[in-house]
């Protein structure tokens, strides 16, 4: 299949292009770099050596004995999006190409209408070019877990079934989100599932839970490893916890660590993606998968890296830190995530040997993690100040 | 009370700005004159004929004995929103400024990006602004019944009781809009509702019918007449039909006219705002009224037009015309809208007067509406394509 990767040159992305070459599919993606521009602002730097693009392009070829497609340009620019559809042709357009980070959102006002507004418009111009050039190609639209907040009841895959004054419909769940960029997310999902009704497009959108995890088993070479970050806005938690662990910081929990929430390895959400892409729903289906190893709370993933990495001769110690973020830290949470075993999915079933794995491969790049390591306490607060979070005294 | 009026230049913002003068309170407001560009952009013009903000301040001053407080600007540009919220400092943000048209946001990619992103922004804007100025400030926002769409299950008022599973949670109920515009409104709904959890912001969002009507009781100065526009954009339904009726134009459903639909009386609107701004919600609390007089389908309204035009001499016949929106014209409706009954909103009974009084109203400027009769009939369709709807057999 001709896959399309809007973001091919993020965390996602760029794992994607090499998971879905080496399945023999055709790859194509489109990036701005401003992932690597946000990451800049907030101070941080991936902790591993990241390529430029031309390079990964080289290493792409060296390696799958093909070209890899792509194009610089910024998805809210309809010209550039029209464009590139129009000479790509895809089957598939995987859409991780959105700002993907809750604290940047926070930041203040112009960062929050910057992730509502980039988010926003890129999928419409991708929903418009999909209409106009490719009506039968599918979108895979990456949404996130967090859209559906933590409600008090268990979380289908996007619809269920309701009754309500003795009638019953089936209709979307509600959507909770916690912070401007989640909202994004959720405006996002509504914006797809109403251009799937209204024009017969095709997309899954995917609820994923937080991933983590350095690699994929699959390409040993060091030019093709992906951006792992570790900053407070876009380094995700179990990531943040390896690099911290690695340079011997405290592991820093939000309040107490009781929130729960959804993780994936990251090879777990390339197996799925691909799953997703290579079984497309029918023409005019909006389908919404969640898709997640497990649930785990942030105490027990803090304690799981600190026992991963003691067993490696890593001393680690559990620090809690004020929550910046206004969130639940006691709660119910079941999500379903049946869709995608239903496709096959074949769950990493050892989480303790995937951080194993990545804590071996980011103890080479210590000097990078101990040289930005300003920027794992975080500092932007849902309240709208920005101030370090302090130690609190544990539970 | 202090009361700011964001749209103050349009059809209920100008309305609102004498009603609530009548009634005592100081009002200001801020304008940017778009709805008078995008409904000449129609190739439309008001049936009433308005005066410009300069006249409209002379004549408010000359009938209530007091300034109108008006500053032009554009609600998506922050520095103009901070400073007339800082120098008014009101009460209560009555936030009317949006583009609200559904024809309007599916023209094509532009307008779609034009109307999400001038309501988005205008909307976060006005957040940021009391979250920092103005924080006890109460926002009563603009939404519409529209958000909800045509489920199959009642409508309550923005939250539901919901069994799933064996448990329970009160939750926002699901919205299944049927344009960009009418989901510009639900990703507003769902920015204010984050807002007002996350920082103690207290909003009433008001899901409104669709609102017909020249004027409220209580003003007869000819200067002091709001808009009533007639294309397919920005000529609200009921007022369509009595605009046709005026120049002998049939009456156009789209489709057989078996949409339910909420509808209410202008002066009704402004009965119901003005009941909800002198009753503001605590702090931090979000609430959502449905804001309507009664349902009726399209066709049983034009009928009524039909009836009320013939005994007052007026020969009109009812045509069904293609649909050009994709929507269900044979579903269940029935929204609740008990709490502005709880505050004491006393509804017209008698829609047949209103509609009377507005072809009375409107038989002045039947030449301003005959000269531009050709707005009446829609070419805007859902699909994406611009054709003239053509006339269908009735059923």
């Amino acid at each position: 299949m001709r896959v399309f990767i809007a973001g091919i040159d993020g965390y996602l992305g760029w794992s994607l292009a090499q998971y879905l070459a080496i399945r023999g599919h055709d790859v194509g993606g489109v990036d701005g770099y401003q992932r690597r521009e946000w990451v800049a602002e907030m101070g941080g730097q991936s902790a591993t050596p990241i390529l430029g693009m031309q390079d990964r392009q080289q290493a792409y070829e060296d390696l799958f004995d093909t070209q890899l497609w792509f194009r610089e340009g910024d998805l809210t620019d309809w010209r550039f999006v029209s464009e590139v559809i129009t000479e790509f042709k895809p089957d598939a357009i995987v859409h991780l190409g959105e700002c993907p980070s809750a604290p940047y959102s926070m930041i203040d006002l112009n960062h929050t209408v910057l992730v509502q507004q980039n988010n926003i418009v890129g999928t419409l111009n991708i929903l418009h070019a999909m209409r106009d050039i490719t009506p039968d190609a599918h979108l895979v639209k990456l949404g996130t877990m967090g859209e559906y907040g933590t409600p008090n009841v268990d979380i289908p895959e996007g619809f269920f079934e309701i009754e309500y004054n003795g009638r019953t419909d089936l209709m979307p769940f509600p959507r909770q989100a916690g912070s401007w960029y989640h909202w994004s997310k959720v405006h996002d999902s509504n914006n797809v599932m109403f251009a799937c009704n209204m024009w017969g497009l095709r997309s899954t959108d995917i609820m994923q839970g937080v991933v983590f995890g350095t690699r994929f088993d699959d390409v040993e070479d060091d030019r093709m490893i992906t951006r792992v970050d570790f900053d407070q806005a876009f380094g995700t938690i179990i990531n943040r916890f390896c690099c911290q662990a690695i340079i011997n910081h405290p592991l820093t929990t939000y309040g107490h660590g009781g929130q729960k929430r959804s993780f994936i390895p990251l090879k777990d959400s390339m197996q799925c993606m691909t799953l997703v892409i290579e079984n497309p729903p029918d023409k005019a289906e909006y389908r919404v998968f969640n898709q997640f190893q497990g649930v785990f709370t942030v105490g027990e993933l803090a304690e799981k890296v600190r026992s991963v990495a003691s067993n490696i001769g890593i001393d680690a110690n559990i620090v809690n830190l004020e929550n910046p973020r206004i969130e639940s830290e006691d709660h119910y949470y079941n999500p379903a995530h049946q869709a995608l075993f239903d496709l096959g999915y074949e769950p990493t079933e050892d989480i303790d040997s995937e951080i194993k794995i990545m804590l071996q491969d980011l103890l080479k790049y210590s000097d990078r993690i101990e040289s930005k390591k300003d920027v794992l306490i975080p500092d932007v607060r849902w309240n709208g100040s920005r101030q370090k979070a302090q130690r609190i005294a544990s539970a």
